[in-house]
Protein backbone atom coordinates (compact mmCIF):
# COMPACT_ATOMS: atom_id res chain seq x y z
CA UNK A 1 0.00 0.00 0.00
CA UNK A 2 2.69 2.14 0.88
CA UNK A 3 3.23 2.26 -3.13
CA UNK A 4 -0.22 3.89 -3.60
CA UNK A 5 -0.31 7.26 -2.42
CA UNK A 6 -3.32 8.41 -4.85
CA UNK A 7 -5.63 5.62 -3.91
CA UNK A 8 -4.34 6.00 0.12
CA UNK A 9 -5.86 9.79 -0.83
CA UNK A 10 -8.73 8.76 -2.39
CA UNK A 11 -9.64 6.23 0.34
CA UNK A 12 -9.68 8.90 3.08
CA UNK A 13 -11.01 11.87 0.95
CA UNK A 14 -14.24 8.76 0.63
CA UNK A 15 -13.84 8.74 4.25
CA UNK A 16 -14.30 12.25 4.50
CA UNK A 17 -17.07 12.74 2.18
CA UNK A 18 -18.99 9.66 4.30
CA UNK A 19 -18.75 11.46 7.38
CA UNK A 20 -19.81 14.32 5.90
CA UNK A 21 -22.85 12.85 5.29
CA UNK A 22 -23.74 11.28 8.61
CA UNK A 23 -22.71 14.95 10.18
CA UNK A 24 -25.27 16.45 7.87
CA UNK A 25 -27.90 13.25 9.02
CA UNK A 26 -27.03 14.49 12.64
CA UNK A 27 -27.36 18.32 12.42
CA UNK A 28 -31.21 17.59 10.41
CA UNK A 29 -31.84 15.20 13.40
CA UNK A 30 -31.19 18.08 16.09
CA UNK A 31 -32.69 20.67 13.66
CA UNK A 32 -36.15 19.10 13.25
CA UNK A 33 -36.48 17.62 16.59
CA UNK A 34 -36.10 13.51 15.45
CA UNK A 35 -35.62 11.68 18.27
CA UNK A 36 -33.32 8.47 18.01
CA UNK A 37 -33.94 5.42 16.87
CA UNK A 38 -36.65 7.06 14.76
CA UNK A 39 -35.09 7.93 10.88
CA UNK A 40 -38.31 9.19 9.88
CA UNK A 41 -40.37 12.48 10.62
CA UNK A 42 -39.35 14.99 8.01
CA UNK A 43 -39.13 15.55 4.33
CA UNK A 44 -35.19 16.47 4.63
CA UNK A 45 -34.35 14.25 7.04
CA UNK A 46 -35.21 11.50 5.31
CA UNK A 47 -33.58 13.06 2.17
CA UNK A 48 -30.20 12.91 4.22
CA UNK A 49 -30.29 9.42 5.45
CA UNK A 50 -31.06 8.33 2.09
CA UNK A 51 -27.94 10.37 0.88
CA UNK A 52 -26.22 8.81 3.92
CA UNK A 53 -27.29 5.36 2.90
CA UNK A 54 -27.02 5.29 -0.66
CA UNK A 55 -23.71 6.86 -0.58
CA UNK A 56 -22.84 3.96 2.31
CA UNK A 57 -23.43 1.54 -0.27
CA UNK A 58 -21.84 2.54 -2.92
CA UNK A 59 -18.54 3.32 -0.66
CA UNK A 60 -18.84 -0.53 0.22
CA UNK A 61 -19.42 -1.03 -3.96
CA UNK A 62 -16.02 1.44 -4.57
CA UNK A 63 -13.45 0.72 -2.44
CA UNK A 64 -12.27 -2.82 -2.93
CA UNK A 65 -12.80 -2.30 -6.58
CA UNK A 66 -11.11 0.52 -6.44
CA UNK A 67 -8.04 -1.43 -4.78
CA UNK A 68 -8.19 -4.29 -6.95
CA UNK A 69 -7.70 -1.73 -10.22
CA UNK A 70 -4.70 -0.16 -8.15
CA UNK A 71 -2.85 -3.25 -7.58
CA UNK A 72 -3.58 -5.28 -10.64
CA UNK A 73 -3.79 -2.51 -13.23
CA UNK A 74 -2.88 1.42 -12.97
CA UNK A 75 -2.39 3.36 -9.43
CA UNK A 76 -2.61 6.43 -11.39
CA UNK A 77 -5.71 5.67 -13.85
CA UNK A 78 -6.90 4.23 -10.15
CA UNK A 79 -6.56 7.41 -8.39
CA UNK A 80 -7.91 9.88 -11.84
CA UNK A 81 -11.04 7.14 -11.86
CA UNK A 82 -11.15 7.15 -8.08
CA UNK A 83 -11.15 11.11 -7.89
CA UNK A 84 -14.09 11.31 -10.65
CA UNK A 85 -15.96 8.50 -8.72
CA UNK A 86 -15.85 11.16 -5.73
CA UNK A 87 -16.81 13.89 -7.76
CA UNK A 88 -19.69 12.34 -8.97
CA UNK A 89 -20.78 11.72 -5.27
CA UNK A 90 -20.48 14.77 -4.06
CA UNK A 91 -22.35 15.97 -7.02
CA UNK A 92 -25.14 13.47 -6.31
CA UNK A 93 -25.29 14.59 -2.23
CA UNK A 94 -25.24 17.92 -3.06
CA UNK A 95 -27.84 17.73 -5.69
CA UNK A 96 -29.93 15.40 -4.10
CA UNK A 97 -30.27 17.47 -0.80
CA UNK A 98 -31.39 20.37 -3.01
CA UNK A 99 -34.28 18.67 -4.97
CA UNK A 100 -34.12 14.82 -4.83
CA UNK A 101 -35.33 14.83 -8.73
CA UNK A 102 -31.54 16.08 -9.90
CA UNK A 103 -29.81 13.38 -8.40
CA UNK A 104 -29.22 11.66 -11.50
CA UNK A 105 -26.05 13.14 -12.87
CA UNK A 106 -23.78 12.89 -10.34
CA UNK A 107 -25.17 9.33 -9.86
CA UNK A 108 -24.41 8.29 -13.91
CA UNK A 109 -21.03 10.24 -13.20
CA UNK A 110 -20.01 7.62 -10.20
CA UNK A 111 -21.37 4.79 -11.89
CA UNK A 112 -19.31 5.06 -15.19
CA UNK A 113 -16.18 5.92 -12.68
CA UNK A 114 -16.92 2.76 -11.00
CA UNK A 115 -17.79 0.73 -14.60
CA UNK A 116 -14.72 1.44 -15.70
CA UNK A 117 -12.87 0.78 -12.21
CA UNK A 118 -14.99 -3.10 -12.04
CA UNK A 119 -14.05 -3.92 -15.95
CA UNK A 120 -10.40 -2.86 -15.83
CA UNK A 121 -9.46 -4.53 -12.61
CA UNK A 122 -10.99 -7.51 -13.73
CA UNK A 123 -8.90 -7.44 -16.78
CA UNK A 124 -6.28 -6.57 -14.78
CA UNK A 125 -6.29 -9.80 -12.52
CA UNK A 126 -7.72 -12.24 -15.46
CA UNK A 127 -4.42 -10.65 -17.31
CA UNK A 128 -2.42 -11.31 -14.30
CA UNK A 129 -3.76 -15.21 -14.39
CA UNK A 130 -2.99 -15.84 -18.38
CA UNK A 131 0.61 -14.13 -18.03
CA UNK B 1 -2.34 -8.30 -3.28
CA UNK B 2 -0.80 -8.96 -6.77
CA UNK B 3 -0.05 -12.76 -5.01
CA UNK B 4 -3.74 -12.86 -4.58
CA UNK B 5 -6.11 -12.86 -7.70
CA UNK B 6 -8.79 -15.74 -6.08
CA UNK B 7 -9.57 -13.41 -3.11
CA UNK B 8 -9.02 -10.42 -5.67
CA UNK B 9 -11.79 -11.99 -8.28
CA UNK B 10 -14.11 -13.14 -5.03
CA UNK B 11 -14.02 -9.40 -4.11
CA UNK B 12 -15.25 -8.02 -7.66
CA UNK B 13 -18.18 -10.75 -7.74
CA UNK B 14 -18.99 -9.46 -4.40
CA UNK B 15 -19.14 -6.12 -5.67
CA UNK B 16 -20.91 -7.14 -8.34
CA UNK B 17 -23.58 -9.07 -6.37
CA UNK B 18 -24.09 -5.86 -4.11
CA UNK B 19 -24.47 -3.76 -7.48
CA UNK B 20 -27.55 -6.63 -8.78
CA UNK B 21 -29.46 -5.92 -5.55
CA UNK B 22 -29.27 -2.11 -5.63
CA UNK B 23 -30.04 -2.56 -9.33
CA UNK B 24 -32.83 -4.49 -7.96
CA UNK B 25 -34.03 -1.82 -5.75
CA UNK B 26 -34.24 0.53 -8.47
CA UNK B 27 -36.23 -1.45 -10.99
CA UNK B 28 -38.13 -1.99 -7.91
CA UNK B 29 -38.46 1.90 -7.08
CA UNK B 30 -39.38 2.42 -11.10
CA UNK B 31 -41.83 -0.40 -10.81
CA UNK B 32 -44.06 0.08 -8.56
CA UNK B 33 -43.81 4.11 -8.48
CA UNK B 34 -41.66 4.66 -4.82
CA UNK B 35 -39.99 8.04 -5.14
CA UNK B 36 -36.95 8.81 -3.60
CA UNK B 37 -36.70 9.41 -0.51
CA UNK B 38 -38.93 6.72 -0.06
CA UNK B 39 -37.93 3.20 1.23
CA UNK B 40 -41.44 1.65 1.69
CA UNK B 41 -44.52 1.57 -0.15
CA UNK B 42 -44.96 -1.75 -1.71
CA UNK B 43 -44.38 -5.39 -0.49
CA UNK B 44 -41.84 -6.21 -3.03
CA UNK B 45 -40.11 -2.92 -2.81
CA UNK B 46 -39.66 -3.47 1.14
CA UNK B 47 -37.97 -7.10 0.33
CA UNK B 48 -35.85 -5.64 -2.49
CA UNK B 49 -34.82 -3.13 0.23
CA UNK B 50 -34.25 -5.51 2.73
CA UNK B 51 -32.57 -7.97 0.21
CA UNK B 52 -29.79 -5.20 -0.13
CA UNK B 53 -29.54 -3.92 2.97
CA UNK B 54 -28.89 -7.45 4.23
CA UNK B 55 -26.43 -8.35 1.41
CA UNK B 56 -24.61 -4.54 2.36
CA UNK B 57 -24.27 -5.74 6.58
CA UNK B 58 -22.69 -9.21 5.38
CA UNK B 59 -20.45 -7.98 2.85
CA UNK B 60 -18.38 -5.41 5.41
CA UNK B 61 -18.49 -8.26 7.58
CA UNK B 62 -17.30 -10.57 4.99
CA UNK B 63 -14.14 -8.73 2.67
CA UNK B 64 -12.35 -7.73 5.58
CA UNK B 65 -12.37 -11.13 7.00
CA UNK B 66 -11.90 -12.39 3.90
CA UNK B 67 -8.49 -10.90 3.08
CA UNK B 68 -7.41 -11.26 6.75
CA UNK B 69 -7.35 -15.09 5.92
CA UNK B 70 -6.12 -15.01 2.68
CA UNK B 71 -2.95 -12.86 3.72
CA UNK B 72 -2.48 -14.70 6.87
CA UNK B 73 -3.28 -18.34 6.50
CA UNK B 74 -4.38 -19.20 2.42
CA UNK B 75 -4.56 -17.42 -0.61
CA UNK B 76 -6.52 -20.90 -2.12
CA UNK B 77 -8.83 -21.49 1.12
CA UNK B 78 -9.49 -18.15 0.80
CA UNK B 79 -11.17 -18.17 -2.78
CA UNK B 80 -12.95 -21.49 -1.76
CA UNK B 81 -14.39 -20.33 0.97
CA UNK B 82 -15.04 -17.34 -0.24
CA UNK B 83 -17.25 -18.50 -3.38
CA UNK B 84 -19.00 -20.46 -0.85
CA UNK B 85 -20.21 -17.47 0.72
CA UNK B 86 -20.89 -16.00 -2.24
CA UNK B 87 -22.78 -19.06 -3.71
CA UNK B 88 -24.81 -18.51 -0.23
CA UNK B 89 -25.43 -15.03 -0.54
CA UNK B 90 -26.75 -15.17 -4.34
CA UNK B 91 -29.10 -18.08 -3.19
CA UNK B 92 -30.28 -15.97 0.17
CA UNK B 93 -31.46 -12.85 -2.55
CA UNK B 94 -33.11 -15.01 -4.91
CA UNK B 95 -34.71 -16.88 -2.37
CA UNK B 96 -35.77 -13.77 -0.33
CA UNK B 97 -36.82 -11.98 -3.47
CA UNK B 98 -39.16 -14.91 -4.26
CA UNK B 99 -40.45 -15.68 -0.39
CA UNK B 100 -39.22 -13.96 2.42
CA UNK B 101 -39.11 -17.45 4.63
CA UNK B 102 -37.55 -19.38 2.31
CA UNK B 103 -33.81 -16.90 2.84
CA UNK B 104 -32.72 -19.21 5.87
CA UNK B 105 -30.79 -21.97 3.69
CA UNK B 106 -28.94 -19.43 1.68
CA UNK B 107 -27.91 -17.58 4.74
CA UNK B 108 -26.68 -20.35 6.84
CA UNK B 109 -24.63 -21.63 3.81
CA UNK B 110 -23.03 -17.96 3.58
CA UNK B 111 -22.59 -17.82 7.78
CA UNK B 112 -20.23 -20.96 7.64
CA UNK B 113 -18.40 -20.24 5.27
CA UNK B 114 -17.48 -16.57 7.33
CA UNK B 115 -17.37 -18.37 10.44
CA UNK B 116 -14.65 -20.64 8.93
CA UNK B 117 -12.94 -17.33 7.38
CA UNK B 118 -12.97 -15.54 10.99
CA UNK B 119 -11.89 -18.81 13.12
CA UNK B 120 -9.44 -19.38 10.18
CA UNK B 121 -8.10 -15.73 9.96
CA UNK B 122 -8.17 -15.18 13.54
CA UNK B 123 -5.92 -18.34 13.77
CA UNK B 124 -3.58 -17.36 11.27
CA UNK B 125 -2.74 -13.90 12.80
CA UNK B 126 -1.96 -15.68 16.15
CA UNK B 127 0.05 -17.91 15.27
CA UNK B 128 1.91 -15.58 12.81
CA UNK B 129 2.39 -13.85 16.39
CA UNK B 130 3.12 -16.79 18.75
CA UNK B 131 6.03 -18.14 15.89
CA UNK C 1 -0.43 -7.21 5.61
CA UNK C 2 1.56 -9.93 6.83
CA UNK C 3 3.44 -7.32 8.92
CA UNK C 4 0.33 -5.65 10.38
CA UNK C 5 -1.16 -8.17 13.07
CA UNK C 6 -2.45 -5.52 15.09
CA UNK C 7 -4.75 -4.04 13.08
CA UNK C 8 -5.60 -7.23 11.66
CA UNK C 9 -7.22 -8.51 15.07
CA UNK C 10 -8.79 -5.31 15.62
CA UNK C 11 -10.16 -5.89 11.94
CA UNK C 12 -11.33 -9.33 12.83
CA UNK C 13 -12.66 -7.57 16.49
CA UNK C 14 -14.33 -5.23 14.30
CA UNK C 15 -16.40 -8.01 12.48
CA UNK C 16 -17.22 -9.09 15.39
CA UNK C 17 -18.89 -6.47 16.67
CA UNK C 18 -20.90 -6.02 13.74
CA UNK C 19 -21.88 -9.91 14.02
CA UNK C 20 -23.00 -9.24 17.54
CA UNK C 21 -25.11 -6.22 16.65
CA UNK C 22 -27.05 -8.07 13.59
CA UNK C 23 -27.64 -11.15 15.56
CA UNK C 24 -28.77 -8.76 18.91
CA UNK C 25 -31.30 -7.47 15.50
CA UNK C 26 -31.95 -11.27 14.78
CA UNK C 27 -33.41 -11.90 18.34
CA UNK C 28 -35.24 -8.97 18.80
CA UNK C 29 -36.91 -9.75 15.26
CA UNK C 30 -37.54 -12.99 17.15
CA UNK C 31 -38.41 -12.12 20.39
CA UNK C 32 -40.46 -9.15 19.24
CA UNK C 33 -42.58 -11.24 16.33
CA UNK C 34 -41.34 -8.67 14.08
CA UNK C 35 -41.55 -10.57 10.10
CA UNK C 36 -38.94 -9.22 7.35
CA UNK C 37 -39.12 -7.01 5.82
CA UNK C 38 -40.25 -5.31 7.88
CA UNK C 39 -37.55 -2.91 10.31
CA UNK C 40 -40.56 -1.56 13.06
CA UNK C 41 -43.13 -2.60 15.31
CA UNK C 42 -41.67 -2.43 18.58
CA UNK C 43 -39.11 0.12 20.22
CA UNK C 44 -36.34 -2.13 21.52
CA UNK C 45 -36.23 -3.47 17.58
CA UNK C 46 -35.94 0.14 16.17
CA UNK C 47 -33.50 0.20 18.56
CA UNK C 48 -31.37 -2.77 18.18
CA UNK C 49 -31.93 -2.05 14.31
CA UNK C 50 -30.43 1.66 14.17
CA UNK C 51 -27.24 0.29 16.81
CA UNK C 52 -26.56 -2.02 13.70
CA UNK C 53 -26.92 0.33 11.09
CA UNK C 54 -24.75 3.17 12.90
CA UNK C 55 -22.13 0.12 13.85
CA UNK C 56 -22.33 -0.28 9.86
CA UNK C 57 -22.03 3.09 8.94
CA UNK C 58 -18.86 3.46 11.49
CA UNK C 59 -17.10 0.34 10.37
CA UNK C 60 -17.21 1.57 6.63
CA UNK C 61 -15.56 4.87 7.67
CA UNK C 62 -13.20 3.25 10.29
CA UNK C 63 -11.52 0.25 8.61
CA UNK C 64 -10.15 1.84 5.11
CA UNK C 65 -8.78 4.68 7.37
CA UNK C 66 -7.27 2.19 9.93
CA UNK C 67 -5.36 0.40 7.07
CA UNK C 68 -3.86 3.79 5.89
CA UNK C 69 -2.86 5.05 8.72
CA UNK C 70 -1.02 1.57 9.83
CA UNK C 71 0.83 1.74 6.70
CA UNK C 72 1.54 5.02 5.87
CA UNK C 73 2.28 6.01 9.81
CA UNK C 74 2.69 3.41 12.55
CA UNK C 75 0.94 -0.09 12.83
CA UNK C 76 1.47 -0.30 16.59
CA UNK C 77 -0.19 3.30 16.61
CA UNK C 78 -3.27 1.85 14.49
CA UNK C 79 -3.74 -1.13 16.97
CA UNK C 80 -3.99 1.22 20.10
CA UNK C 81 -6.04 4.15 18.33
CA UNK C 82 -8.15 0.79 16.84
CA UNK C 83 -8.44 -0.77 19.87
CA UNK C 84 -9.90 2.61 21.71
CA UNK C 85 -12.46 3.06 18.95
CA UNK C 86 -13.92 -0.29 19.38
CA UNK C 87 -14.03 0.57 23.22
CA UNK C 88 -16.24 3.57 22.17
CA UNK C 89 -18.58 1.11 19.92
CA UNK C 90 -19.11 -1.11 22.16
CA UNK C 91 -19.44 1.58 25.11
CA UNK C 92 -22.28 3.14 22.46
CA UNK C 93 -23.88 -0.12 21.69
CA UNK C 94 -24.54 -1.14 25.11
CA UNK C 95 -25.68 1.78 26.45
CA UNK C 96 -28.03 2.79 23.39
CA UNK C 97 -29.18 -0.75 24.20
CA UNK C 98 -30.26 0.16 27.79
CA UNK C 99 -31.36 3.87 26.98
CA UNK C 100 -30.34 5.97 23.60
CA UNK C 101 -29.92 9.11 25.58
CA UNK C 102 -26.94 7.82 26.91
CA UNK C 103 -25.08 6.57 23.67
CA UNK C 104 -23.14 10.15 23.72
CA UNK C 105 -19.46 8.54 25.46
CA UNK C 106 -19.09 5.52 23.40
CA UNK C 107 -20.03 7.91 19.94
CA UNK C 108 -17.52 10.80 21.17
CA UNK C 109 -14.73 8.07 22.41
CA UNK C 110 -14.97 6.47 18.73
CA UNK C 111 -15.13 9.71 17.01
CA UNK C 112 -11.59 10.75 18.76
CA UNK C 113 -10.00 7.73 18.21
CA UNK C 114 -11.03 7.97 14.40
CA UNK C 115 -10.10 11.82 13.77
CA UNK C 116 -6.76 10.78 15.34
CA UNK C 117 -6.41 7.94 12.40
CA UNK C 118 -7.96 10.03 9.90
CA UNK C 119 -5.44 13.04 10.49
CA UNK C 120 -2.35 10.96 11.11
CA UNK C 121 -3.23 8.64 7.91
CA UNK C 122 -3.41 11.70 5.61
CA UNK C 123 -0.07 13.15 7.62
CA UNK C 124 1.53 10.14 6.72
CA UNK C 125 0.32 9.74 3.37
CA UNK C 126 1.42 13.57 2.35
CA UNK C 127 4.83 12.32 4.30
CA UNK C 128 5.63 10.44 1.75
CA UNK C 129 4.87 12.22 -1.45
CA UNK C 130 7.19 15.16 -0.44
CA UNK C 131 10.23 12.98 1.23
Amino acid sequence: MHDYPGPALVTLATSLLLFACAAYVGRCRVRFAIKAPATSGHPQFEIAYRIQMNTLENVVLFLPVLWVFAVHLSSHWATALGALWLAGRIWYALAYARDPKTRGGGFLLSMLAFGALGLGGAWGVLRGLIA
